[in-house]
């Protein structure tokens, strides 16, 4: 192999992770396992990723000095959530190669953005309107059917800055979320069921997409992810092909997880994000290649593994107390067990997740 | 799960490693899955494991107050290979407890004390002599048909150490070993296969095995070892019997590798190895539970995981530049590739390994 700074990283070559949570995690056991080494960029003094990288630079997303320090650290850096400044990345991306892009955290980071880069890439989504004013969302209301959620624009995940408008109490809170920042008003798409596709794509534009999960949210937050979806093979690859489009008009370098509504036999694109994704951790225990090792593998330039699986599956997260079942599929035959380290439980924390194999097939 | 020092470790605890080779490294990259955190104890200021342990303690075997810190910093400790000094095992474990415990060390460092410990505990073995003097080698040849194998009684490993008695050019340089060290002369068992079975015992004596893998050794080092061996299932279960009952005569609590020569019916325990072991490195690609898993399960008191496996494979080890051929298993769509991060390549240096799965079950 060659020497960093070409196009495939040697092993022994330093990849640098901005934000260090169990995605950074998952991702630093990856890239280990192929001989590489991680360094951690995350103000937080204590991340999960901590316990395994000697090399942690502990510092603000605006800590020029410090960017600077950690870019001549690695040969590449990568981020484990689209909420790191787009300022940072293209900042760093002056200095190191950054993948993916700043341009995929930036079409990422704003659901108007996001949504209208989605349908000029040719994905369906739910109509959507953006709204500042109680008269834009008066007017968007009449435009949906009057039903909708409201979001805002940025930093929203696992269903938090979100109102979901059905009565007058809602709609209060909805105003309320409006006057403190830019939103947009989503239509209601009657979906059937949620899947979503982990993609990726090499530094040279290779493409490999993972069979669509079938995800059940609970509150906002995933709870489980269950292989196959139930879907019409032809649906399954067209969410592939879209999951193509999309990850091609972003000339993206990495893992991006694609969310889908399923509407009878059409596809709605909910969300994109720019990183390895809750509902791909299913990979790690079904596949030679996890979607973690296929993130490092793109990065890295080296050639993207099969996302074929040798046995059908359900993730479950382990969410605050969940973890206390820990034990329970600990003793299971059929389970792999990721717990994520983390040292207090919190109420709606993911602590780990859980993966369990369907059919067994081999003797015990 | 309950605190540190009980029967259970909770996630966060430290796990302390004598030694940080890619036996150390792959045992850590379990334990971080399930949420521990490791600790590293080597002399070398660079092993591989150091890549991913914060904590290094780098100081020599015998030092007493670096050992003392080490045993501070961690609850429980363990080893990933046989020739820790035994003194600085029972020094650690009057302060922490370490698993395996020193009694499994000192039976495997020293091959005469092995063997009569194996032939006790109920094991056939080759035949053996302690052999110090040129009269003695003599008088054991007359005993093995004027063949064998001479072996130094300590720090033999990977067919270092060991002198194969076939002429008289042979004799001069097992003159030599023996003038230099305690030696044996092993007698040829004339075997069909070499097995191997990686076995587990838990903290309250639970005992589980992965059925026994088919080895080929190459100039004394592991090339291959393939699942499921080529021998009748109830030698298969006679092996994880005669395994077991070594476990247990030791009291032993982690994973063993027992070596076996098949000769026709018979069963030979050719060696074992306190610790994880290189033709178990099949089980992260196959099973749901690595050895490495297994191992970490067992010394912190965790249930012992189904060793059952989803396909059948065979490991290949990557040795010195065999490590320029990981490109085309990465690009193969039935191989986990693992290498280790050694920046050297040295001829007979294991750089990594590959598992391939076979057949493949699934779409791609």
């Amino acid at each position: 192999m060659s020497e960093p700074g070409s196009a495939t990283l040697a092993p022994g070559a330093v990849i640098g992770m901005l934000g260090g949570g169990q995605l950074a995690r998952m991702m630093a056991l990856a890239a280990f396992r192929l001989g590489y080494r991680v360094a951690l960029y995350d103000p937080d003094r204590n991340p999960p990723t901590g316990d395994l990288c000697p090399r942690h630079f502990c510092a603000a997303y605006d800590d020029l000095t410090a960017l600077g320090a950690f870019a001549d650290h690695c040969s590449v850096v990568t981020y484990e959530f689209e909420n790191i400044p787009v300022a940072t990345a293209r900042h760093l991306a002056r200095l190191v190669p950054v993948r993916p892009g700043p341009l995929a955290l930036e079409r990422s980071q704003d659901r108007l953005a996001e949504k209208s880069f989605l349908q000029s890439s040719g994905a369906r989504t739910a109509p959507f309107f953006s709204v500042e004013t109680e008269e834009e969302l008066r007017d968007a209301l009449l435009e949906t059917g009057g039903e909708g959620i409201v979001k805002t624009r940025r930093l929203g995940y696992d269903g938090k800055g979100q109102v979901r408008i059905n009565d007058i109490d809602s709609m209060a809170q909805a105003l309320e979320l409006i006057a403190s920042q830019p939103c947009i008003l989503e239509g209601f798409v009657h979906f059937d069921r949620e899947i979503s596709v982990i993609a990726a794509r090499s530094a040279t534009g290779d493409f490999r997409a993972y069979d669509p999960a079938e995800n059940v949210h609970e509150g906002g937050i995933l709870s489980t992810s269950t292989l196959p979806a139930k879907i019409d093979p032809a649906l399954a690859e067209q969410a592939k092909s879209i999951a193509r489009g999309i990850l091609e008009a972003l000339d993206y370098c990495g893992v991006m997880g694609v969310e889908f509504f399923v509407s009878g036999r059409e596809l709605y694109v909910n969300e994109i994000a720019p990183r390895v994704h809750n509902s791909g951790h299913w990979t790690e225990a079904a596949c030679l290649v996890s979607q973690f090792e296929q993130h490092i593998r793109a990065i890295c330039g080296l050639p993207l593994g099969d996302p074929g699986r040798h046995s059908d599956c359900r993730m479950e997260n382990l969410i605050g107390h969940d973890v206390d079942r820990a034990a329970e599929f600990l003793e299971s035959g059929d389970a792999m067990v990721h717990l994520y380290g983390k040292r207090q439980v919190r109420e709606g924390r993911k602590m780990g997740h859980v993966t369990t194999l369907f059919p067994r097939r081999q003797g015990r």
